[in-house]
């Protein structure tokens, strides 16, 4: 599934569940994405399970999306082919 | 605050908040934590956020908890202090 809008108390976010085949490979594309975050100066959530990672990106400032969280969700997708 | 009973969709879960001055601290304790899981074999939900870590052990198989979630627990805590 591609990102997707969630509310959650009253905060709208940009969600994306990223597969992956174990741990290991879930594990080396959290870090990827936190790089990513540092680099940035944003940071989402980042929910690490087995063969999972779910990445929620928003805006604590404005409690909402800021056009910034979408081009973190771009360069989050982009860190796949890396 | 101490490890927490949670239910989930009916699952009983184990789960511990521990807070960090900043995103590279609560990262670093991710990754011990991941380690951790890698090396029992047994691997528990990572959420990380600036500043948190909140990590949730339960036993995928019996659809709650275990004795072993329990030591894996305690095996988190002790990361703090290495």
């Amino acid at each position: 599934p591609d990102w997707t809008p969630q509310v959650r108390d009253g905060i709208l976010q940009l969600e994306r569940e990223f597969k992956f085949k174990n741990f290991k490979l879930a594990w080396a594309f959290h870090n990827k994405v936190a790089e990513l975050a540092e680099a940035e100066g944003h940071h989402p959530a980042l929910l690490l399970e087995w063969g999972k990672l779910t990445v929620t990106w928003w805006s604590h400032s404005i409690k909402g999306l800021h056009k910034n969280d979408f081009i973190c969700a771009a360069k989050t997708d982009a860190l796949l082919t890396v």
